[in-house]
């Protein structure tokens, strides 16, 4: 499979053809942007990190029985995704008080919540990606009450998976943010990436956090916290 | 029914003891404040239009069914009301896109809605009443899942009577805010005011806003356009 052309480029991703029409390449990139990219970083070596974590996540996500776009890993930064119309609704699991959710309802940040939520997020940059509701998703006719019911069951099922798969090496899952697209078929499933950009992962015991709050926060050496989650994850 | 002692004062009324220990007296001030008080200024007249709107519009919802905690209007500036536990959630129903609705999604204002929306904020003034979903109501433990039932479905209700009260007289209700409160039994029973202060109103013809959004944006005079609401249904 050979990169074709430039589809899209994001803040931290390339997408480029392939020569199969359904299979697309994602190339990450070794930009860290946080705050809806008025905070930006080059930091090398952290596309290879993602890219590695996110194949390892939606491997394991894969053998658990949730399907995703992901079809494989091609190189160190490259990996080869299924073609995918993305659902502009950010989708944040969240089992612990973090960031925005405890800096907006007043709750001190480590707060467990006594049961996983599920928030969603229009993904509109210009607008700040404000929260939204499945009454404003069905207003803005961002998705089918259909495939609202999927992404939140679909979530709460990767919670299922993910929670004991970073509880047994010692990481607390606090949350994480996902996207999912229309595939070719119509059929919702889950997309974009998996990884400490995209979760908030703490060390159980110190505390530490192990995930782009260090960037966001400037705590220390991202690629370093970054290598800590892929080589307990089994990742090299 | 006599003034007893001065329980609570709010931004807009003041909340008195009777000699009934059910039932309460609310007197309503001429103070009218916006952005979360930022903006505050003396308006006379206000309260006793205020009061007078609230309590046509109360019995308006009586006679169609919808129980609150409004007992009778005692003086100009004075009602009496049951005595409830008010649940810490705003809620808002609209119809049409306006305020921060339009702003946070990115909809000119005056974009008719498909469909009527509910949406709940937390009531607390520190925090600037964030926007908070069932599942935040959940964690946060502001309500139980049926008291959650029974007020978007008591919001959507007073939106059925309140639509066409008002369209008879040429006023487009375009969104509102209701308070819900927790009787002495626990029941649900909608409390706090139904006027100028928590609805916007519209004159469908002319798209003149009769509604405190005139002192928002200092578009002319408050207790005019509040005269306006209140003849048109009848009150004096």
């Amino acid at each position: 499979m050979t990169q074709g052309q430039l589809l899209y480029e994001g803040k931290a991703k390339r997408l480029y053809t392939t020569e199969e029409p359904n299979v697309l390449l994602v190339e990450y990139k070794d930009s860290a942007t946080a705050f809806n990219g008025e905070k930006k970083e080059e930091i090398a070596g952290k596309g290879v990190l993602n890219n590695r974590i996110t194949s390892l996540i939606f491997d394991k996500l894969h053998a658990q029985g949730i399907a995703s776009h992901f079809v494989k890993q091609l190189s160190d930064t490259q990996q080869l995704v299924k073609a995918v119309e993305i659902i502009p609704i950010e989708v944040v699991v969240r089992n612990i008080a973090a960031g925005s959710l405890a800096k907006r309802l007043g709750l001190e940040e480590g707060t467990a919540l006594k049961r996983p939520i599920v928030e969603f997020y229009y993904k509109d940059d210009a607008l700040g990606d404000p929260m939204i509701t499945t009454e404003h998703i069905d207003v803005l006719a961002l998705a089918t009450s259909e495939e609202v019911t999927a992404i939140y069951e679909g979530a709460l099922a990767v919670n299922q998976v993910l929670q004991p798969l970073f509880t047994d090496v010692n990481v607390t899952l606090v949350d994480f943010k996902l996207e999912f697209g229309r595939d070719t078929d119509g059929s919702v499933l889950l997309a974009d990436e998996i990884s400490p950009d995209t979760c908030r992962l703490w060390d159980t015991t110190t505390k530490q956090k192990l995930d782009k709050d260090v960037f966001r926060r400037d705590l220390g050496n991202l690629t370093e916290v970054y290598t800590i989650i892929l080589s307990r994850l089994g990742g090299k």
